[in-house]
């Protein structure tokens, strides 16, 4: 028998299925016009990427070639990261560059989709690729996974207030 | 019997240990001073990276964590470029990433190391790593190879003048 956990979000589904990059799922219960503008305002981006943390967004230029550089203000200090658009195909698909300051030229690339599920629901697939299985493995041993359910949960809510 | 050729510049050795690399080897007439700061003065960069054409370095700061962003005028368009410092140690390593706008999102890492043969010559050698074979492909077959010995025949001349 399972317990239905009615105030806890859904946790996203991390795999890796190849040596060089992660592999992310979730569903959101929101259409996908609505997944794509809290995923690509920046006042809306504000509100749920840093977990509750303040984030100022220095540069967010959505378009390809575009440039995005957010600064989060958290408790155990301020973290910079930043990268450029490669493809931006509303409302389906992003791919960028991710670097975080503290490990400068050290790039993932993200691919990220958006599936319409056809029922209101949206099922975001987040696809990094690492220079180096190395890189890789350091992402997947900071804590990425507890962070990443937790902006997860801040936009399950911000979709929710839309 | 070989042919001396004394007024051609040294072609760079361009090898590919690996399916996702890029190994260039060029010998210099210059200690190895005089190379690294010709490889990290803007003002002398700007002298041969553009193979004769103007350069304009938009920024260059050469530390751990800082950015670079050339934008070349030549005869056939603008062209940028752009990336930022993994690691600067003088005068022997550079680690930095690099980004054409043609293809934005596309990031190359370059290992430049500087070796000191000990008789006024320098050794540098650039390792360039891919994020997929397709992309090192994609540089090898751009006239990479023939740009690159122009702009090592330029690096030739700044470094005689200096």
């Amino acid at each position: 028998m399972t317990t239905p956990m009615m105030h806890t979000s859904p946790k996203a589904r991390v795999t890796t299925p190849t040596d060089r990059e992660i592999h992310i799922e979730r569903i959101f219960a929101a259409p996908r016009e609505r997944v794509w503008r809290a995923m690509t305002d920046p006042a809306l981006v504000a509100q749920w990427w840093g977990r509750g943390n303040k984030i100022v967004i220095e540069r967010m230029e959505v378009e390809r070639g575009g440039h995005w550089r957010f600064v989060e203000h958290s408790p155990e200090g301020v973290h910079g990261f930043e990268g450029r658009y490669r493809e931006v195909t509303p409302p389906e698909r992003v791919v960028q560059t991710f670097e975080w300051d503290g490990m400068p030229g050290h790039v993932v690339i993200e691919h990220v989709t958006l599936e319409d599920l056809g029922d209101g629901r949206t099922k975001v697939t987040n696809v990094s690729l690492f220079h180096t299985t190395e890189e890789r493995d350091g992402m997947l041993h900071s804590g990425m996974e507890g962070g990443l359910n937790e902006s997860y949960a801040a936009l399950d809510r911000v979709l929710a207030s839309m």
